[in-house]
């Protein structure tokens, strides 16, 4: 079987238009906007034409697909929220590519009874500093963030959602749970330059990173940078760049070739050109794959810290802003997708996410696996993100071969559909 | 000769009222404002008072001393303008301490008939970019300037004169002939830990430092931190970071004891967590007594620079704002000022200012020295600004003893008097 590219290069374009700024030729479909309400009508009326079932649950999770969800569903998919000035592909693909493998099954393998369903999630971009959908979805939500959550301007998630004609509390009503869900697989683009810089096809994705962000603060004294002689300063920015000078030997030391640390924000105060800097204040973000890779870096950045304190003379204190574990995908699963891989002859890797994904929430409540294809030099949330239509051609026949396997393996009564099924 | 500590203390106090903020504590004599011009007039009814003579010039200079200007005048003092919430010494002290040394030689020692004057200088902290009132008397103003230097509020330097019933071009009538001046003394707080930290009485100041000032732009790409592995990152942090991790040694290999290099000021963009740092822009300020040296400094910032960007594949550019060349004093008067210090015994060094003076235009028209007497934790432009009582007495001293070597020097018909006057 093969895919229709055509078509799925046609549903793609014409779901870029929706939330289309002619101005920055970016993609505005920001989580329960009027342009995000509008791609999703506009999906469930693409999904009925289809002759496929399509419904909305309680957290504006769109849902379409074939075969009766009373038996364990396979289920694909991604998100069609943006970014502000994102990009067409990014979560628009896996959905678009669901659709696609189920309307490519539908008209050449009709005989397969396993339920196929795609979704797209609701606010993945964590407008709301979350993924909605996904969270819902996998039972991760409570009433209390649900009311509370709001958005960088102040607007409260459960407002946004009645504004659209959703209560936020039916939230709660779409978790699955983990016997309804034979499997989920998520195809995306990679948003990073792994793929495109060695020239590979697919990412094999093993999981999304865990991650750690720190907000530290070094104190000294704020000097007049004439009066001060160089031995009598305690200067807080001169710290901050002994630290980052040895993020290089943190990660030699106690880290992997998926390790990544990160100094991305900074203010020095005062922040004079003339003044010897007495604070400092930066993040540092750590992640890997291995939680205890994790703790031995954040052990090593404390240490490193300290004692460039000490040396200094500053004060060092931080906070621990959020301490997220590594999400594994389904070995099993990882396995099947690496095997199509292989059968169709793509170059591939296997790798981690560096960046969140739906699939991280699905691995709570199933057997969840995620495919990355190349970004044109890693860009993505920007209207410059692109990837090639080779590419995304030959990420979603490997969906197609990987949801008809599972489906395979269901069908032939192996004990795959509960070695993939994990309950917890 | 003595001076009177308890008066000058009387007077340093009196002024400090005007302008005080209860709030903060700190002074608000801000060039030209009602607190500044009220300061003036009350310094000219002080002098009147005190049997001294009193004009303002056309910057808004405030003179009082006694004997005729005919002959060259051996010529005190510092600013009372301060920063926004400064301290009661920054400038004061040296306007209060010529003064005390006036009123000290009338009474003691009337018989010297060298005229002696001192000066309150206008605006010397910068409100609109200059020193105006030393520029003035140095002759380093221009009508251009004037009529277009303006305030951080967009306020024109001539309407805040005009407000105060001065016409800014009359500044260009304050300059002073070489031949009208003997020299010029400045008594005034170190504002810097030197002193303090050392435990010395008196620095003996043997110039200002020059200083440059270039805003460096580093530019790679920015990343999701998560997605971007580190070998494939162009961080611009990282670049900086390194550069500042150079500093030391780039001062160690073309510096001296006198070099100051800070990084006071970092932005970052577009300064996400999660976002590897695509640009970096910095200040770098250096300073040295030796223009040669601060030539080398320059330049070497400038390679290590340009090979860091290669390394970490960043754009490297530079946009030098400022290059002020050092100013020197007069090595005979500071050798003058020398001999005082050690003849009352006060333990010295002799060293740079890293700040500027008004001795520094000053030094363009006449023999200019300069003497400090320590900060207390090196503190200033802040309201916890402080010198001992016991420092300002002996500061004063020294001004008191040098201004009347330098008399003494002119009476004997020595050469002195031609040698300490340098026309330009």
């Amino acid at each position: 079987m093969e895919i229709n590219a055509e078509r799925l290069k046609a549903n793609l374009l014409e779901l870029s238009k929706i939330g289309y700024n002619e101005n920055d030729r970016g993609i505005y479909r920001i989580g329960f906007t009027d342009a995000d309400m509008q791609g999703r009508q506009w999906l469930q009326e693409k999904a009925k034409n289809a002759g496929l079932e399509s419904y909305m649950d309680g957290a504006g999770n769109v849902f379409f697909g074939r075969g009766q969800r009373d038996n364990p569903v396979v289920l694909m998919g991604s998100h069609i929220d943006s970014v502000p000035a994102g990009g067409i592909f990014d979560g628009a693909l896996g959905v678009m590519a669901a659709l696609e493998v189920i309307q490519t099954i539908q008209e050449q393998q009709p005989s397969i009874d396993t339920p196929v369903w795609g979704v797209a999630t609701a606010e993945e971009e964590g407008r709301f500093g979350g993924m909605l959908g996904s969270q819902a979805m996998s039972g991760c939500l409570n009433p209390d963030w649900l009311l509370s959550a709001h958005d960088a301007d102040g607007v409260y998630l459960k407002d946004a959602m009645a504004a659209q004609g959703l209560d936020a509390m039916q939230a709660l009503d779409a978790a699955w749970r983990p016997e309804q869900l034979k499997a989920f697989v998520e195809l995306h683009i990679e948003q990073g330059p792994v793929l495109f810089q060695k020239d590979l096809q697919i990412g094999v994705v093993d999981g999304i990173s865990g991650v750690f962000k720190w907000i530290v603060h070094l104190k000294g004294k704020a000097d007049h940078a004439g009066t001060a002689p160089m031995d009598m300063r305690s200067d807080a920015f001169m710290g901050l760049a002994d630290f980052a000078h040895e993020i290089e030997r943190i990660i030699a030391e106690n880290g992997t070739d998926k390790t990544r640390i990160t100094v991305g924000k900074v203010e020095l105060k005062p922040g004079h050109p003339h003044t010897v800097p007495g604070e400092a204040v930066f993040t540092i973000v750590g992640r890997d794959m291995d939680e205890g890779v994790m703790r031995e870096l954040a052990n090593a950045c404390r240490k490193t810290l300290s004692a460039i304190a000490r040396k200094h003379r500053l004060m060092f204190e931080y906070e621990q802003v959020s301490w997220l574990e590594p999400k594994h995908c389904s070995t099993e699963l990882t396995n099947i997708i690496e095997a199509q891989v292989k059968q169709r002859g793509y170059s591939y890797t296997r790798m981690p996410s560096g960046a969140g994904h739906d699939t991280q929430f699905m691995t709570e409540v199933t057997d969840a696996g995620l495919i990355f294809i190349p970004s044109v030099n890693g860009v993505s949330h920007a209207p410059d993100e692109w990837s090639h239509w080779h590419d995304v051609e030959a990420g979603t026949n490997v969906l197609l071969d990987t949801i008809v396997a599972i489906c395979g393996v269901d069908r032939d009564q192996k004990s795959v559909g509960k070695t993939l099924k994990k309950p917890k």
